[in-house]
């Protein structure tokens, strides 16, 4: 195993610890023992337990930042890159929704500085989707009575996620996204005209 | 002060440690502090911290418990009945989002059983969004792909408030609901028929 395969197994055993017993619950001997090596060894890979959570809060942020950056200079209707967004967005959560969970709960941990950087991307992040409603509220594509509102109600299906899927589960990340889309856009109240976008 | 008044003091005290630094981070003095009493004094009221995370827990769970009993037997139509459960589940979280907070987090710190029981009663919970949704769906008030994915969307929005709410800030907790049930109902794509539910 080479010293960076070793130091991505450290990073998923914390992701997986953390997420399950909170940062302050989980040892850095639990770490270690998780990933089969002595104590002490880690250190040669993290310089600490602090380190494992910033890292891991984000390049959980960096995936979410790449995306809206792809997404928003990547052209197309604001319908096509709102569902673009969420199936980004869904596609991270599902890929480890360990680390997700690390990501939603256990920033509060992080030191004042840190927050300060973590709350400026989601508040970015956040922004990338009041941009894209507005716009298609603009264009005649969306009909959103707030657009913040509109924003957050997205965010809480994608961000939920983490909460319920089943990553050994027969549902896909893209037919989750797709249903979510779905959903937002078209809503359960039944539609008298025949079209229905989606 | 009542020991009753007393005791309900020490309840919010731990949903606000518990909820800023998790159950694990919280300490018996921490929370003694806060309610400014000795330490040893707050064994008089309660047996220890487990208490306090166990009943902050059940104390939410019971109360979407009641608001489905009191809906489903409440009579009216699926929308209305779907509608009132998201006023009451908005109600409950923006009532206290720091108690949403230690139920949605720190469940996991139960011990085996209280979590199982715990378990059993969220299923029952998005049971019930299941039943109106599959209710609504049979009399033609709505239409969904999914009735679970309907659900945990639902379940999402409501879910996720408390990640944001400021109690302090102009949007009550109707008005909130209200903005929920119409994006659920009728999505952001514009409608061709002039009437909009909600």
């Amino acid at each position: 195993m080479t010293q960076a395969q070793r130091k991505e197994q450290i990073y998923r055993a914390a992701e997986h610890l953390f997420s399950r017993r909170g940062y302050h619950a989980t040892t850095m001997r639990e770490i270690a023992a998780t990933v089969q090596i002595e104590g002490g060894s880690l250190y040669g890979h993290i310089s600490g337990k602090y380190e494992l959570l910033y890292t891991i809060v984000l390049r959980a942020s960096e995936q979410f930042r790449q995306a809206t950056q792809e997404v928003l200079t990547g052209g197309g209707s604001a319908p096509e890159q709102l569902h673009e967004l969420m199936r980004r967005h869904v596609a991270i959560v599902t890929a480890s929704v360990e680390r997700a969970a690390v990501y939603h709960h256990e920033w509060r941990h992080l030191e004042d500085e840190d927050q300060t950087l973590l709350k400026r991307r989601r508040d970015e992040y956040e922004a990338a989707y009041r941009q894209i409603i507005r716009r298609g509220v603009a264009e005649g594509a969306f009909v959103a009575q707030d657009e913040r509102l509109a924003s957050i109600s997205i965010l809480s299906l994608l961000n939920w996620t983490y909460q319920w899927y089943q990553p050994e589960g027969a549902l896909a990340a893209d037919a989750l996204a797709d249903h979510f889309y779905t959903i937002v856009m078209c809503g359960l109240a039944p539609r008298n005209d025949s079209e229905r976008s989606g």
